[in-house]
């Protein structure tokens, strides 16, 4: 099955839907491993993984090399944190070209302003799209897809910018009529409240995304019971390994040794693994010369 | 001080000097934030995050887009692992051009062919390099260098691939007479006799670096003991980051839920900081119209 | 119909089919307009264009990348000049991915080895790819491509190496047992001795591609009385730009104005119509919200 | 002397100054050999040659690898057309970084919007910068430069978008206060006027530069009366070739032949003169082994 098609069964679903974040090759191949049916790209965990600001400071093309690696690494389907497609209309048409090239299977935009700013800095009188605006860009990406799964999520951004419920509605319901696949709801409040809120209005119109960052305290049959269609986990993998990575090179520094390391590290064996030795390794077997095969020459 | 300057510095001192593998350009943060003097920008790690093989799957240019983020990140000199210089002397003088242009303080190539295959696969009877050919190479690397310092060293495989004492030497000598600033040498023994032997012969001709992966529990006075110039810690921060996310990937998949994973993980605001967010607020003071600060600071 | 197979019924039409050079995305729509039904995207002209050699001095992923470009510029099938595939048959194959990611048609690639240097420089005594090797390569590629009419040219320098005939057919027939698509018997005789021998003795076990660079003065009802498939015009685009630019450049700095330039050299409105203006116009009438569309805010 | 220096004391001479566009590390490298004492990198041109529209479509590292070439191709200075910094001022800033980087000697910003749109397409009703915005873009843009001598041009669209002599002295000075080097006054009349008008008004308060491609019949003496600095020459060798290409690749559809076509255009030996291939042949007999130099000339 495609991974478009793969996608949009997951969130058209009646069952609630999972997917965790990546934010390159090696951390997709382990979302897969993990079990779950799909990747989220972080355009925050990506731009952290780079060093630089989820402000729009690496190009979308330097993000789209990303993606490529990720889509190639891994089987079940991306759906890209595409900020607000880098630009107008014509920007975000020319990205969903981009994207089902490399065999990414959606993308969600938010109705906020380039060069943009990650949601929880400061965000509260953050000026959000135009709506008519950002419906044509809705538009234009719909009609520039190719492949009719290829799912475009319009994220709204009303409570985090906070504007409230009825923005919020009026939004969604606007991106909706646009052509959009789902809607996806974010907030930054502790508890379920804006979300819950959203849900009961919303009646079901579209399916709906949710980001449980900083409502991670809510347990997940409420989710279930609001009618949520798809749950994203949406940065855990980096924040994870930038906790690790500062323990083991404070401890490596310190002790000047590897010794008290190696035993909690992923083994080389396991990264050649996950990189796919054995695959080059049969391939050398079948594609290189005879003379070759036993010494390894010409590798 | 140049960052050349400071690796040129570390690696010239008397005292034992250690750098630590990063692989993209928050790692490398972490890295000179856990208090390290150098960065070891490896090519596994850097292959494996992109979730590719370290057989020069990425190409060259790929790589150097990951060490310019690497270099914008952090303030302390990049060493990189580059392979055999992806190609003849033309391609290895065409990469320390564009090193230098992006302030890596230096570059460490080894005596194998190209595509390379890593060290550590079935490596014993692997083609090396021609040393003549291999000598015109640091020959036409350090000519091309426009700032003295920047540093060439020399990975002797001699030893990884099977050939024992006398070739390590005799190549070792080689490079040393064709211009390298160092020679690397490797083993892959679980124990120091390859590395001890290589020293007291060597006998400090040129700065030594090693790279203790296979020989970790060696304790650190034993390499200063034999006169190591400098020890790498080479891919510590990826295998550690590769299990953790395992781990998390696993947990949040099965208890679909992330109440057991928050308080492991960096805050968001840890993020945040190791992405520079004060600086950007700071210059959204300085540089945004009056009537934007107050509430446009989504640009 | 798709380009793969619009170039696969090209090279196996009875008819004599011509290709010609382009090295950027607008002279690949310059020669889709000036009638053509293939493009060659030749590596000199590429790299010449970049301003460097054509040494693999440009990385593969760079060449990715105006490749890219002209595809997405153009709706007829480009031909790649694949030089030996950037490396070995793993190189080879993860290249074949990538062009058939870019609607690339096919790709031809020659039997000498990494780095390469152009054919015409000093070439007699060049060495060349092992045969066996070379068809490991071409399996590799065939067993990669997805779409059956991906084209694989294998290219055959024997001539250029000064081997001649026999070593000619033996490669042309071993690549042709790996599974070639057709071969390219190249020369850079003044005249058509060495293809015609070639052509006789081979009597179209495989179509045949040639290159009419150096025996241009051949005339073309010749290659269709020896049963040629395809001719390649292979950096014209780029020689005339060259020459041009040389005297345009030469004469606005010595009369210091443009008044007698201009009337020889495309208009703006020529510019503007082949980056596709009127499409961009027409879509801000459709995807811009009414009161942008009447005075182009924001675009 | 440093290509920055170059750049500066050429817009900063008593004499008038001439550039003249290029697209390419080829172009750029004919700019140079015509004896121009610095290279326009257009925006319009690389846009153009890449296929694509001038309105952002490329993104800005897209563009940037371009410059790497064009610097990496020549040894005089190139002034970036950098669009409105792609972003906004921190975008603009991370430009300045990198174009430093890669020894480009300075950029030329606009004040319009991202994404932009040329110049000339019903361009009159466009919206431009806030003028406070836009100043606080180029002290951004003064502050992050560590080279004093990299210039920033600030470039006035008020006659552009049909504003008017008042509008164009306001931001000029505006502009000038913020730290700006200089001033580009653009306009599209057929004749002078506009420009006379503002050059009277300026009074030499700062370098201001023109690009008379719309009233290229004014004679140059006109423009050294009136105290203009720099003269750019914007887009004529991508015009050029444009109208060659098209001519040759006809020529050779329609008569299946290159018979009238090779004594037109550069020969092979110009190609790869202009390539450097000399200097390579040289290094190989420096670098290479001997055992390679006489018969494997193709490493």
């Amino acid at each position: 099955m495609k991974k478009t098609k793969e996608l949009r069964n997951l969130i058209n679903s009646e069952k609630l839907g999972f997917i965790m974040e990546a934010h390159n090759g090696l951390s997709a191949k382990i979302v897969e491993e993990a079990g779950f049916k799909g990747i989220w790209a972080s355009g925050l965990s990506i731009s952290a993984a780079m060093g630089v600001r989820d402000s729009n400071e690496a190009s979308w093309t330097q993000v789209l090399d990303v993606l490529e690696f990720m889509s190639d690494a891994t089987s079940i389907p991306i759906l890209l944190d595409g900020d607000t497609g880098y630009g107008n209309f014509n920007n975000a048409r020319r990205l969903v070209k981009k994207l089902e090239q490399r065999d990414i299977a959606g993308v969600c935009i938010e109705d906020k302003q380039f060069p943009k700013m990650n949601s929880f800095i400061n965000g509260q009188l953050q000026p959000m799209a135009d709506i008519e605006e950002f419906c044509g860009k809705i538009k234009a990406m719909k009609d520039t897809q190719t492949d009719d799964d290829f799912l475009i999520v319009a994220r709204v951004e009303a409570f985090i910018t906070g504007r409230g419920l009825d923005e919020a509605l009026r939004r969604a319901e606007a991106y909706r009529k646009a052509g959009a696949d789902a809607v996806l709801i974010h907030s930054k409040r502790p508890d379920i409240m804006e979300i819950e809120a959203f849900m009961k209005e919303w009646a079901g119109r579209l399916p709906v995304v949710i980001v449980p960052t900083k409502y991670y305290l809510t347990p997940t049959v409420k989710f279930r019971e609001l009618g949520v269609s798809l749950v994203i986990w949406a940065n855990h993998n980096l924040r994870s390994s930038i906790e690790v990575m500062k323990q083991v090179s404070r401890r490596i520094y310190q002790e000047e040794s590897l010794i008290h390391i190696e035993k909690n590290v992923a083994t080389m064996e396991e990264v050649f693994r996950l990189q796919g030795a054995e695959e080059l390794e049969a391939a050398e077997q079948q594609y290189l010369p005879a003379s070759h095969s036993g010494t390894n020459q010409g590798i």
